[in-house]
């Protein structure tokens, strides 16, 4: 294109290719489309980008598998694409260190699968695994269902291979399990959006499979009474692996999906699933838990019907997504607010008329109301967007925050300084001119 | 004192003050005394602290229980110790969202202690947790004997209360489990040896107490089996709470000093926990790996007799030190080089003539060799600092680090450099200046 000034090899500008990379599955659509798209093969092609973007002052916009859900990889005129989706090798594997060293663009299920070979497990499992990169889950600090026992994606990250902002290479952390040799560069780059630099490689943490699972689904009057079942579960000093609440919005969603009657059990269900040994008697202990609350409850130690409870959690979004277009919030709040809080967005849905289902990862307080307007509407601006600023509001009113684990991105930029205030901005905008002094990388994005 | 302008409220001048916050327990010993120190009774103190030095171009050292092993916290002329251990209270413990709320002076043991009353504990557990603070622990990202499985105390703090250098508060971090808004900013504070940021408050994770326990201890006719039986232990996917190894110098010492026969037994043993539902079933298969490599082993289930064989651990440095003045390394390798480690280590020993005996984290692969030399000898210079070298370099040779958790401090200062590269340790000062533009926090140390 004739704004792409010098030789950058590789580079598509066609509007297909183009098109394909302005946005992500956030609802968010730009106006207009970025000037091209370099599709990255290796750690030299990366280089390359870089240096010739900071020779001619272009941003770029770092990409893996497109489906980060603030608009964190949107894209639009003046702007160039990194799509890293393309490095997507596992590069060593070694079951005797339960360390993996991988390329950015692996997609997240094929590490899990990878390492179940070795009787070994990739702990961060975001709804998006089989879609998402490893790249993408360190650029948000990616969650999922297993956190509160095993914790986020940047638990599992020992070590980074970075390019700079102007081609320089360098790597963070180690191969070891422990070190704290200098500041923690590693654990300020997960999470930072692609505006610091560019991962293109990453030593990660495996952990051994589980000996045995076993599951629990209960059904609840309403969603409150599930919420405080989840947070009785938690006091009771019982860590399940996986704790997932689910409204009845939602669960008419699935059973409209799938023809299932999960409703007509209650207005809200749990999923709680106990791993490693000893997990039948934890999901026993949790069971004696929620029969104060629930009106029913199903337990089972077989692997065959533990997904078939679960499905209701994982068919929610795809359900919801099936009745119009969404957007995904990701609020936490301290884990004995999940009540309040689910409460609280009731009753948003409820003054403002907008649709809001609610899928919580009740074990770390962390919620995803979703608010689903009709197909085509708009969910970033009008009434959809007034109520899903009630629910930052709600957040951070409740002592929490407005991302647990899907980052800042575009979308949520303008809540950032009332959750961090000045001073801490300041520092972090200190820290982004350390990295990329040009703001080259991913500029209005995250910070 | 008149190097020290102005009115800093509360400043101690005498000679007995400034001596006992000269240094910590790593044997440094600096040349000349801080100028003075202040014992910070709360915030505003420390607020005031910090603009005095600001206006004054004064070095500030932050100190909590001088508990340090890397120099860290010692200080000279020219500087002012800034004393954190009388902000020793709790300000708040809440059980249903496993979260403390501290002062930084609060000893490590003490909120465990009060966490144990809610059935919780607080998980990071450095050796000297009865001595050393909280806001210690944050400065040199603490590890200690449950890491393997806990994690360290980075994994524990949640969000911080920060004081910068030039007076002003910022908080980072969150009340809840997750929180990805903004770059991590607790995450880079926690093991940066207070050159960026004093530490007022921190809110920690806690989490419930396992419901059993169970141990073994066994024994080896070398170092080399025993390192390779716990990595036969990773390697059969097992994850004890607690994996330690003891050389055959310890054994001896902690027979002197107990009048135990250990070394009778083995040239090195391991202690072993496991916790949770399922311990006794867990440190039986433990037993059936390390009974290929042990010559024996015991197995209990029973507390009282669980901590006599933990003795042989906990018992190992004050042991070594009843014979002499020892620097305690702190190196880290992928836990398949453990054997190659300890059997380099030995190597050293015996060519050097300097005694170094071997406790290490076998489940992380940190090991603290110890040089041991005469009651009043030289551990920072001289031949056994040349051993400590050669320690290091072994540690990068087998891709490991110089810290896994005790910090840079001082003394590993000019290694530091190998360890991270250039371009590294530039982003490094550049961060540094963003938060201390005028680098008066803790000069000359971390990085």
């Amino acid at each position: 294109m004739s704004t792409l000034p010098g030789l950058l090899p590789g580079l598509l500008t066609d509007h297909d290719s183009r098109d394909a990379v302005a946005t992500d599955r956030s609802g968010h659509r730009p106006v207009t489309l970025p000037d091209g798209v370099v599709r990255a093969r290796d750690v030299q092609d990366v280089v390359e980008t870089l240096r010739w973007a900071s020779a001619h002052r272009t941003p770029v916009v770092t990409r893996g598998g497109g489906s980060g859900l603030a608009a964190g990889a949107s894209a639009s005129a003046g702007e160039v694409v990194l799509d890293l989706s393309g490095m997507d090798r596992i590069l060593d594997l070694r079951p005797q260190d339960q360390v993996a060293v991988v390329e950015p663009g692996v997609i997240t299920s094929h590490l899990d699968a990878a390492a179940a070979e070795h009787g070994l497990f990739y702990a961060p499992d975001p709804a998006s695994a089989a879609i998402s990169t490893i790249g993408g889950n360190i650029a948000t600090n990616a969650g999922g269902l297993r956190c509160a026992k095993y914790g986020v994606t940047r638990e599992a990250v020992l070590g980074l291979d970075l390019v700079l902002a102007d081609g320089r290479r360098v790597s963070t952390g180690r191969q070891t399990v422990k070190g704290v040799a200098g500041y923690d560069l590693t654990g300020l780059v997960v999470g930072s959006e692609g505006t610091l630099a560019v991962v293109v490689g990453a030593t990660l943490r495996l952990r051994p499979k589980p000996l045995e699972t076993a599951t629990l689904a209960a059904h609840f009057d309403d969603v409150v009474a599930a919420a405080s079942a989840a947070a009785a579960i938690t006091a009771a000093r019982l860590q399940p692996a996986v704790l997932e609440l689910v409204d009845a919005v939602t669960l008419e969603a699935v059973d409209a999906a799938r023809g299932s009657a999960l409703r007509s059990l209650g207005a809200a269900a749990l999923v709680v699933q106990c791993d490693g040994r000893g997990a039948r008697a934890d999901i026993d202990a949790v069971a004696e838990v929620v029969a104060s609350f629930a009106t029913s409850w199903r337990a089972t130690s077989d692997p065959v019907e533990a997904e078939e409870l679960l499905a209701a959690r994982r068919a929610g979004l795809p359900a919801l997504e099936a009745t119009g277009d969404v957007f995904i919030e990701d609020v936490a709040v301290p884990r004995s607010r999940l009540a309040a809080a689910v409460s609280g967005i009731q009753a948003i849905s409820a003054r403002t008329g907008v649709r809001i289902a609610t899928i919580a990862h009740a074990g770390d307080g962390n919620l995803h109301p979703i608010v689903v307007v009709e197909r085509g509407g708009t969910v970033t601006e009008g009434p959809a967007w007034e109520a899903a600023c009630a629910v930052f509001d709600l957040a951070l009113e409740l002592g929490g925050t407005l991302t647990g684990e899907h980052g800042v991105g575009l979308l949520k930029r303008t809540w950032l300084a009332r959750e961090l205030g000045e001073d801490s901005l300041g520092l972090q905008r200190g820290i982004k001119a350390v990295f990329d002094p040009l703001g080259i990388l991913n500029p209005g994005k995250g910070i």
